[in-house]
């Protein structure tokens, strides 16, 4: 089970992180994130995080560069579900996600990218 | 982390399933969505078991019994993403998801509850 789903919507993919990332993870998630953007020629990549009580640095890394990976593939990554808590804890450890947007819900997200789409 | 997540998606809602499913995270799972079917006022759950390689009874039961929960409650639930082998397994140990539609993956599951709305 150590994989974490890519969800196709439309020309989106919806990734929803539940589970503690470790390196291995984080690199089958770009490398099946970065294969489905091209596979299923997605303009615009979900992330969400509401299961996460914390957002480490590494963790931020691997968001950001996720982001900058599906960038170059043509697609606009945001960042969904941050928990009010982890978004204290990002600015107090002066975290930043740096490349990624943010909204507060899936449905906010894909509006977001919609808009950006047209 | 003991929490899988719910997503809004317009009057749908969207669990994905990754984790080891135990009593006590199944419980939790019930409640929540339950829960957000009243608040969320939602017609349609959706329930992603694509990063699941093993669907046992206790997992098939829980999935039954989510789904005759949200009936109740004036949801229908589609089951989407089962990996082929899940499907072999469930025939072979003659497993029933008594009382769930099942879709290929969430686009086709999204149209499913779309036209059963209408």
């Amino acid at each position: 089970m150590e994989r974490i789903p890519i969800l196709k919507m439309g020309d989106l993919l919806l990734v929803t992180i539940q589970v503690d990332m470790h390196d291995r993870l984080a690199m089958t998630l770009q490398d099946d994130l970065t294969s489905r953007i091209v596979k299923d020629r997605a303009r615009g990549v979900l992330i969400d995080i509401s299961a996460l009580d914390i957002v480490d640095s590494f963790i931020g890394r691997m968001i950001s560069n996720t982001a900058a990976m599906a960038r170059i593939l043509d697609a606009r990554t945001v960042l969904v579900g941050m928990q009010p808590a982890v978004a204290i804890t990002l600015v107090e450890l002066g975290l930043t996600l740096h490349g990624v947007q943010t909204a507060l819900n899936v449905e906010k997200g894909v509006k977001l990218l919609q808009r950006s789409m047209d």
